[in-house]
This record gives C-alpha cells, structure tokens and sequence, in this order.
C-alpha cells in the first residue's frame, strides 16, 4: 500500500486555501474594528525586499493551480493578478478552490513519475512528479501560507496556530 | 502505481534541514561581520506571542522526529532543548538528520493507514498515518522552517527563496 498523488496534494490545498480564507475574514474585520485603512494589512511585508501579504496570497493559488493542471495534464489557468481588496483575495481564493475541486482523482493519478517542466524567464526546471510535489510545491505552498500569517500576525492581528492548521 | 509514505516524508525532511543549517551558518557570520550579539538573533521574534528562532528550530527538529518515529512505530528520541547559541542549533539539527538517516525506507511503509495518536495536555488527536503526515506534520514543519527564515530576513539577513528551498 502507498499514496495516491491526489491524497497527497489537493485535499491538502483545498483545507489551507480555506484557512487562509479564515484568516483573510479575520484580518479584514480587524481592520475594520481598528479602523486600519486595509491597504495597510494588504501591502504589509515583513521585510522591505519581500512580498506583500497580496502578493503571498496570490502566490498561494499560482502555487496549486499549477501543481494540480500539470498533475492532471491540462492546461494551468491564468489568473490576472489585479486583486487590491480583501474582497478580491476572498475571489481569488474562492476561483482557485473551484478549479482544484474540478479535478477528479483519476486525473492526478499516475502522475508521480509524469516529467514536469517549469520553464522561467531563462531557467528552466524538470522534475518527476512527485519530487515535483515534494521538493517544490509543498515547500513553497506552506512557505507563502506561513508568510501571509506571519505578515498578520507581525501587524498584531489576534490568530494563532489553530488558524493555519485548521481542524485536521 | 503511487508514492511511498517514506519517499513523502524523510528525503523532504533531510533537505529542509539542510537547508536550515545553511541559512543558520549564514545567520552566525551575519552576526559575527556586523558585530551583532548573536541572541539578539537566537531570541528573535516575528511578534511578542509568536516563538523566538531557537524554538523554531526545536519546533522543526521534534516535528520531524517524532513523525518519522511514530510512522516506523519507534519510540520518538527525547532532546532537552536547551540550545542557546548557533553551535547548539547546529548539533541539534545535526543529531535531527542523523535520527532520520537511521531509519530505513522498509520501517514507514505500510504507515498509512496506521493509527498514530498524538496525545497533549488534556487533548488526544487521533489519526490515519497519511492523514497525520499530509494534514498535521507537513504544514507544521514548513511553518517552523518558514518563520525561522522570515525571522532572519526580518532581521536584516541576506537570503532568498532559494536558501529556503535548495536545489531540489
């Protein structure tokens, strides 16, 4: 016995793409309560040469929509990146969890020894499957989730570990 | 075909850890070049209620130990946690990838569908070995080696994403 890919990457993603949501719902009513204009939280970084809590947010969906089209063999959606609201990380959030509950299990398996090629402006990164879901999308996934957090939490918004993990 | 419950879990870990150790080394000559004691960096904080860097290396070390002990049903190696400076941090991951390196591929797999209860001051968590793995230790483990590196980056120190990820 052994793990599917499917076990091993989108019901995981779907359940900290709804943490996160938690979490963006919590931070937009903290601004409200406070009365912190929201594009103070939205643009927060936690270093001058980091990416802001919008940019960690989009990260988060361009990191598993990615890993789920190119498990599954079809074409990755483009999304434009124009959110400057929490209402819109709350859309983006919610059209990220739509596509990956589009994909049945029997997409993503076999997809463990699938060649996967990243391509970026003048690299290029070629991967098995499942070092590909392992090795670089796990990490990054959690690194931006752990990021969008710590950025809220840094700005003295009232959350904690339970938040991030949610009830697993 | 799919993925084994040790090719999930112990390459992932050994690498992160590496990765840690790297970042550290460069944390302790940041601090040594810029005259900087190094608790300042060890007792870091992202907030007032979040954990220092020292407890984020523990958090990374006793979630990955304890994770590849319980899947191969071994008791999980005790360390006291005293570590108050960068050499200690070091050992302390160095004794972490050792543990790891013990265990062989043949003692996970076939974990997971095993029961595995995490019991806490007056909670009990219970649950399928893959459940635990994919739901519980890797968002915990990623965050602890996330807010390590966003401690440090916070601070001043000059790393990227790729110390955080390796070369994978």
């Amino acid at each position: 016995m052994s793990v599917s890919m499917y076990n091993a990457s989108i019901p995981g993603f779907l359940r900290m793409l709804g943490n996160l949501s938690a979490i963006l719902h919590k931070a937009e009513a903290y601004a409200i309560e406070r009365k912190i204009d929201p594009s103070v939280l939205l643009n927060a970084r936690l270093a001058p040469d980091m990416h802001p809590l919008v940019r960690q947010v989009q990260a988060v969906s361009d990191t598993v929509k990615g890993c789920a089209a190119r498990l599954a063999d079809i074409d990755v959606p483009s999304y434009a990146d124009t959110e400057s609201s929490f209402a819109d990380l709350q859309a983006r959030i919610a059209k990220t969890q739509a596509f990956l509950q589009s994909i049945v299990a029997g997409q993503v398996e076999g997809s463990e020894d699938k060649v996967i090629t990243l391509k970026f402006p003048g690299a290029e990164m070629t991967f098995r499957g499942q070092d590909y879901l392992f090795g670089f999308v796990l990490p990054n996934f959690y690194f931006h989730v752990t990021t969008a957090y710590a950025i809220l939490r840094h700005n003295g918004l009232d959350i904690g570990k339970m938040d991030y993990l949610g009830r697993p």
